[in-house]
């Protein structure tokens, strides 16, 4: 992916075919059952997958670890019938997945969600607006979170919505700071008419439901920052090797060499902790959720440390778009915001 | 300019005409002398006047800031013909300047560097490359520093370089993070004849005004981080204001009314000890340059962490091309790099 | 002062004799109108002499900007017969004075304080706890709130209560990480009868007396923690110039000169915001509160950064009580918590 | 340890008798083998034992964790007669050991070492001091680095010199900021006559044994910052709860319980990678040494935040010898100076 993530960030290209190729090394289904196509890894595996991966395009691969994430929730959650419709065609990538629950009112606030699903003999009629959806308008099944019951998060389903359903329509391609080799847009249901056998589990277990699935989305965007972290420590070492001040190249500067130890230690303990949180959850252990929680936030948080520090070690470079730092740089930021940082914000 | 600003981003407009306009209200000269058409302003007032526009643009402003900073530099260090000669055009904005220290393997380290000027009659013979000139390849007038004795500081010459020499060309147009309403280019002289009676002061004395433009360089480019760090306090508190969740504004949340007052304070801060700064300079203080360092470094990482947590206070929104808080982000990140932030990095 | 600091603290003396000596010079009442004995200047002044007198001892100055701050509430809230009968003895520091307002259920919430005062003929009957006082026990004049009225602030009035006064008493005298040249001790209340003739205002007043007094409470804290920063500034500076590490002083080493410099910068940044606050609240501007308290905020979170970075640069000598540098730490750890930092914690 | 840690400090007494009670535990060899008496357990086992020691008190672990150290050099670097020697007495606690690697000129920078061992026969003659020593003066075996040969790294050895040996005196007994369980003196070696048989491998070997120490030094200190910020977590937990402002337990405020859960967060990922160098070491790897110095260098960072964020959340409590968060602080203070910080200064 690496000599094309310039590309796809300024063309803003969703790379379907290398992303088709990805899934023929089964990244498709990282921890899907293997009897729907998936390869059956561990969330500690899928961590150094996407870890790996996003070192060659932040965007690219944290898109494919939503995908993932919507693959894992119709394996886990779905009937038979269901995970044999839908997820083998995921695991190979001929379709592509989104997941639908942030709202244009609600920020990450599950609880409080508007969109509405009227139960209408053997389908339900959906109408409402979902926003920043990633993958929105380019991919074929919407996981989508909306609202069957009364209010509060007990009244919350989960529907697959399929992407020719009459009634699905999709909002401007938004222009963002980065993450541009995915396409965002809102998904909108107006009078959308969705089979009661695309539900996953039972009326009332959505939110459940996209809980379960946070707890794996946060350690893989996570796992994203690590990657761009991961690079962007090895690209100031080489610009610091290479470029020359006073005579004498930057790597022999003593108060860069400490931020480099500084960056470099920033790295290991987010990736520390993320990979922590990952055994805790493939093992099922009690404060799993909270140590993905812990993770996304920590790793999120110092990962735009590091990157933003690297930019700075390139100087006048790094804030070129030929040099990639950048990119690494604007591409992770989103990740403090997305999955419920309502932390330190939105 | 504020309703431009993101349009002159995305097209990556010089905004030549709104310039001229604001040169009609003196902003063409601020700090240079009535008697060439300058509006004879102190630093101190500079500083205002280039915060209160940065909120409008950020990009737009900081090339006028450099824009006024050759002016000076031609006021203050030029005999009575060339102040003549070229600051009445430089106050109107007819004509537009830019300033060529850095060098493609030299950083801000301005004693180390390669441009060579050899003296051949009444002419100087310029080649070299200058890097990341702001305005590069649009301006009119390049004030240029460049070797025309030994090595070190005391060999360096600054000498005004027009458009239509011969032997001037320019690099392609760089692709950058933000700064997109001003281009960026660099600047090569092949053999390119300059009028002795274009140099600056006498022989040698280019790298002391270099420096000296610098001085009030650090406080502009400061007071612009200071304008985008003002716009982004009153956006998140307009936000945080209107949007809602659990129920609630999110303005009624403790922990981010805590994060807008700490930013507030950063504000605050940072704005104190630029004016501080400035006012030393105007004074012809002994720690003025320090002064204004401090200030730049200070000002321009607080002031960036500021519009950072401004865009994460915003969530998803933050990130997308329709909200100008990102556009502040991506412009001020380049002013903790540029002019001698040699303390990180670069 | 400075020569005594350490035995003070060690045998935790408070100095009285050192206090009358100040006193002399005017530094009893320095805020204080002439005609009671004070010495008439501002409060940018004031500032100025906190921060000079507590490069000397941190702890005696900052009990001796309290004991200013008790003396200007009586000055400026006080009848003409209270201002004549208290303020020449303080201004003097014949008799010292504490400020109490905390209780020990309730931080520095002013308006849920229980401190009773029922109204009996021409006398009040105090009962009630009041903690952590500077000073109690050793000190003449208490300056207290309490509660005249109903519930919530505006139940609270200003009782000035001598020593002798039968019902007072007080708690054991606090061991303390620092502050350890002023005792610090609850001050207890137990049917103590004061006559009306000591209410400073209306009854009622008492909350807004207390927070108009601790608008300069703020800046006089503030300033103390200044004096500490710059005294440990200059020792860092002198420590490194002396010591040799790798065969060479330590001053010649890059990062810690990069540190020194960020130290300076953190104090600079904390005395603008301390003198534009006093300059503030001398004018009676209407922000002068807001900025009084962003002082307070701002310098003392950023001196502690500082002395603590300077007990850094000391090595193991700084944790040595011989080295003054781990003092100040010490004692201006308290100037975080004190005197409304609800923020942060307590 | 819990109920003396505060008498301890008060009084300094250096407590002999808990130590050899630990000792019954195997806590005096804890990665000793068994064969000298020690409990031959892991590097990870010594660091959790470590963290759940220093939760009781701090200074006191902290000197069992050099105690072990040094019993650890003479076990592994000591011939079989010197193990059977002095690690039976060691493990038992019947005997205490300090370590003396650094001087009065030259903290950390061990290469440049002073301290003269002149070979007269079948002993060596010491001249010399050493500075900041742990136990220092109430100690009997002194692990001593010490120069045999020439300049530089090559020319240490390491000796073991026992208390009664004439010519070894101390110094003052040092007054500290924390740390006042364990007594720190200099220790003088005037014509310090030490057998031949006292040394530790071959002449020159000094340097790497002592850095081999280190390695293991470095994640016990950093296993004791770990057991006092879980302490402090723990405590600042149960302060929230039971204190009240505005009429509500501290706990209820989100604020407070955002940087509650930040210091959980500082906690689990200090704990993480001193735990991750704690394997590697046990495991042989490469990259052990780095990971020990990482681990320490973050690990006593962070645990100090932690430790003064929970002081800050304890209000003007926090800051009473009665409470013993402020202990924390002043012991773990120490942490990141001592054994090579020279990161950060000293």
């Amino acid at each position: 992916m690496a000599p094309n993530m310039a590309l796809w960030d300024e063309k803003e290209i969703f790379p379907v075919k290398t992303m088709r190729k990805a899934a023929e090394l089964g990244f498709g289904g990282i921890y899907i059952r293997p009897d729907v196509g998936g390869s059956g890894l561990s969330r500690l595996d899928t961590s150094i997958i996407f870890e790996a991966l996003s070192t060659g395009c932040v965007s690219t691969t944290a898109y494919m670890s939503i995908h993932n994430m919507c693959a894992w929730m119709i394996d886990t959650f779905g009937n038979d019938e269901q995970r044999h419709r839908f997820c083998p065609s995921l695991c190979t990538m001929e379709k592509f997945a989104s997941y639908c629950l942030t709202e244009p009112g609600s920020g990450s606030d599950a609880a409080s969600l508007l969109t509405s699903a009227k139960r209408d003999g053997d389908h339900y009629i959906l109408n409402g607006t979902k926003a920043f959806i990633s993958g929105g308008g380019d991919t074929d099944v919407y996981v989508v979170m909306c609202r069957t019951g009364g209010s509060g998060s007990r009244g919350i389903s989960c529907l697959v919505v399929e992407k020719e359903t009459p009634g699905l329509s999709f909002g401007k391609k938004e222009k963002k700071v980065g993450w541009n080799s995915q396409p965002t847009r809102a998904v909108i249901f107006e009078d959308c008419a969705v089979p009661v056998t695309n539900r996953l589990g039972e009326e009332g277990q959505g939110f459940g439901i996209a809980m379960r699935g946070l707890n794996g989305g946060r350690i893989n965007i996570a796992s994203c920052s690590l990657g761009a972290a991961h690079a962007s420590v090895l690209l100031s070492r080489d610009h610091l090797a290479v470029r020359k001040q006073f005579g004498e190249p930057l790597a022999n500067n003593q108060y860069l060499q400490f931020r480099l130890a500084e960056m470099a230690t920033q790295l290991v303990t987010a990736r520390l902790i993320v990979r922590h949180a990952a055994q805790a959850l493939q093992e099922g252990h009690n404060d799993a959720a909270t140590l993905c929680a812990m993770a996304k936030l920590y790793a999120t948080d110092e990962c735009f440390k590091v990157c933003n520090q690297a930019l700075q070690m390139h100087g006048g470079y790094g804030y070129l778009k030929d040099y990639a730092v950048q990119q690494f740089v604007r591409d992770i930021r989103v990740h403090q915001i997305l999955e419920g940082a309502c932390y330190s914000g939105q």
